[in-house]
C-alpha cells in the first residue's frame, strides 16, 4: 500500500524541486568523471528546510527528509526563533528535536532580533530571511526550502492588490527566489488542506502559531475573514484563481521590465538624457516603467516611489504645459528642459 | 453660493467628458466656417445618458442636463426596460418622466427581451448594450454616458480576479469603449458615495434596483459581503487600489498585446507557419499571447479559450517530448511538426 495521497503529493512536489537543485548543482560543479558524480571530498548538495514547527513547514521537513534519503542530497533544517513570544526559545529547541527525529542533519535554531521597520510582519520577515541567508552561507547550502502554499500565495496577491501599485505587486511569491535562486517553494501549487492532511496522515506533531489567528495581523484577518468572504461571494475557485493570477502577472511584469530596459537605452540621446519626443512614442505602460527605472537610477528609493509619483513625471511628457520640477523621494527631482527630461538628485 | 461639493464633482466629471466629445465631433465634422461652428442644418452633437433610474445614473442624467445647457451639446436619455420584474414598464415610463423633467430631450424607454446566454447578469447586460447601440444609431448620438462608479470598477476587477485568466480581466471597464468609443464613463474615478450625495443634495428621486441587493447575484454578494470583508481586512483604500489596478493592468495588457502582434509577424516563416525556435526565444508572456492570437485566428472562440489551453499549446514549444495534437475549442487543433507549430481547424 502506497502512502496517503496527500503525503504522495507533498513528496512529489519536493522531489521535483530536489531534481532541479541536483541538476543545477551538477552543472555548477562538474564532476571530473561522469561515472563518479561525487568525487572523493566533494559532498552531495545540502538542502535546508526553513521550519517554524507549523503544519506547512513540518510537512515540508518530512517530505524533504524522505526524498533526500532516495536522492544524492543531504537534508538539514533551520528554525528561526523570533523572540517575540514567551517561551519561543524552548519551542525552537523542540522544533529542532522534531527535525532531528525526521532524520534531518544538520539542524539548528537561530535566534534573531526583530526590528520595527515597515511594521511587525515586514520586520519579522526581514529578520527571518537575514538569518536564513546567513545559515545557508554558513552551511554552504545549495537551497533553502520554504513551506508557502497556494493559499499563502492567494493571500499575498490580495495584499499586493490592496497596494494598487500594479501587476508586479500582484505577482506574489516566486517558486524560485533570492540570491542565486536559493529559496525554493515546493508547495506553491499545493493547497493548504492537502499539506495539513499530510501532517495528520503522518501523525506529525505541529505547532499552531498564535500570530496566524491574531486579528492584529493583516494576513491573519485576510485568511480568516477576507478570503472566506470573497470565496462566499465569488465561489470556491478564488484561491486557485489568485494563484494563477500571480503566475501570469509575474510573467507579464517580467516581459514589460525587459521591454522597458531596452526602450530606456533607445530613448536616451548621445549625452544620456531622456528625449521627451521618443518617450511620448512609447506605450504608456512601457514609458512609466522607463521613468521609474530612470528615477531609481538617480537615487530614489524604490520602496518610497509610488504610482502617483511616476504619473506626475509622466505628465511632463504627456501633459506638458510648462510645469516646474517634480520633487520625488530621495531628493530626486525631474524637470523638462529643452525637449529633454532631466532627472537629478539635489 | 456654489453647488454642493458632490454636485460640483459630478458636473466636473461630466463636463470633462463632454469637452472630449465636442472636440472629437468637431474634428470628425469640420465646420465650413470656423466662425460658425454649426452650419445651418448641422446640429450640435447629441449625447445620451443610459439611465436606470438608480442613484448613479440619475446623478449622471442631472449633470448631463446641467452641463449640456452651457455647452454646444444636445442631451437625451434612454432607459432600458429589461422586463424582468413586475411593473418594469411602468417604472421605465417614470424614469422617462424624470429625465424629461431634468430637461433631457429626446427621452425614450426601450423594451428588451433578456435571453439566458452566459447567465442572468451577462444576458441582461448583452440585451441592454444591444438596445443602447440601436438607440444611439437611431438618434445619431455622438456618445452614450454610463453611470459606473469607481466602486463598480472595483467590483469588476474582483470579478475578473475570480476568473484567474490574467491581467486583461483585471483591467475592468474602460473610460471609453464600444464602437468608435461611443460609451463614456464619466464617474469611473468617482466613488459611489459622492454620486449618491449628489442625488440627495439635488433632491433627486431615485429607484433602488432590488437586483442590487439580491444575494442571488454575484455582483450583489460582492458588493454587500465580499468587498466590505476585504476592506475590513485590508483597510479602507481597497476600492481605490482596485480601481488603480484596473487602469495599470489595462495599460500593461495593451502594451503586451501590441508586442504580441509585432512578435507574431516575426516568428512566422515565409509560408506563414509559426517557427518553434523563434517562439521559444520570446518571453513567456509574449509567447502565450502570440499562441492565443494564432489559435483564435484559426477559429477558436475567444470566450472558450482558457489559460490552461494556451499552456498546453505552449508546452509543445517549451516542453517538447513528442506529444500529439492538442485539441482546442472550436475544433481547432495544434500540433508540432518539423520545427513548426501547425494550428488548423478540423
Amino acid at each position: 500500500m502506497g502512502p496517503h495521497p496527500a503525503v504522495a503529493a507533498i513528496r512529489l512536489a519536493v522531489r521535483r524541486v530536489l531534481h532541479d537543485v541536483i541538476t543545477e548543482h551538477q552543472a555548477a560543479h562538474p564532476a571530473a568523471h561522469p561515472q563518479q558524480p561525487h568525487r572523493p571530498g566533494q559532498q552531495p548538495p545540502l538542502v535546508l528546510v526553513a521550519c517554524s514547527g507549523g503544519a506547512d513547514s513540518m510537512a515540508l521537513a518530512s517530505a524533504l527528509a524522505f526524498e533526500a534519503r532516495k536522492l544524492a542530497v543531504r537534508a538539514g533544517g533551520i528554525t528561526v526563533d523570533h523572540g517575540l513570544q514567551e517561551g519561543s526559545a524552548l519551542r525552537a529547541a523542540e522544533v529542532c528535536v522534531r527535525m532531528t527525529a525526521l532524520g534531518l542533519d544538520p539542524v539548528e535554531s537561530v535566534a534573531v532580533t526583530v526590528g520595527r521597520e515597515g511594521g511587525p510582519e515586514a520586520a519579522a520577515r526581514d529578520a527571518r530571511y537575514a538569518a536564513l541567508d546567513a545559515a545557508a552561507d554558513r552551511y554552504g547550502a545549495a537551497a533553502v526550502l520554504l513551506g508557502h502554499t497556494r493559499d499563502d500565495q492567494a493571500e499575498t496577491v490580495l495584499l499586493g492588490l490592496a497596494r494598487g501599485s500594479g501587476i508586479r505587486s500582484l505577482s506574489g511569491m516566486a517558486a524560485v527566489s533570492g540570491a542565486d535562486g536559493r529559496y525554493r517553494r515546493p508547495f506553491l501549487q499545493l493547497d493548504r488542506q492537502t499539506v495539513r492532511k499530510a501532517c495528520v496522515a503522518q501523525e506529525l506533531a505541529v505547532w499552531d502559531d498564535p500570530h496566524n489567528t491574531d486579528p492584529a495581523y493583516t494576513r491573519s484577518r485576510l485568511r480568516h475573514e477576507g478570503l472566506p468572504a470573497l470565496e462566499k461571494a465569488l465561489g470556491k475557485g478564488v484561491v486557485e484563481a489568485l494563484a494563477r493570477t500571480a503566475q501570469l502577472s509575474r510573467d507579464d511584469a517580467d516581459a514589460l521590465d525587459t521591454w522597458a530596459a531596452d526602450a530606456e537605452a533607445a530613448v536616451r540621446d548621445e549625452t544620456g538624457f531622456l528625449e521627451c519626443a521618443k518617450l511620448f512614442g512609447l506605450p504608456p505602460a512601457v514609458r512609466r516603467r522607463v521613468l521609474r527605472r530612470a528615477v531609481i537610477a538617480e537615487g530614489a528609493p524604490a520602496g518610497s516611489l509610488f504610482a502617483r509619483h511616476i504619473e506626475e513625471v509622466d505628465r511632463l511628457i504627456t501633459g506638458w504645459r510648462g510645469q516646474g520640477a517634480i520633487n520625488l523621494p530621495g531628493r530626486v527631482e525631474a524637470r523638462r528642459q529643452g525637449g529633454r527630461l532631466v532627472i537629478r538628485q539635489g
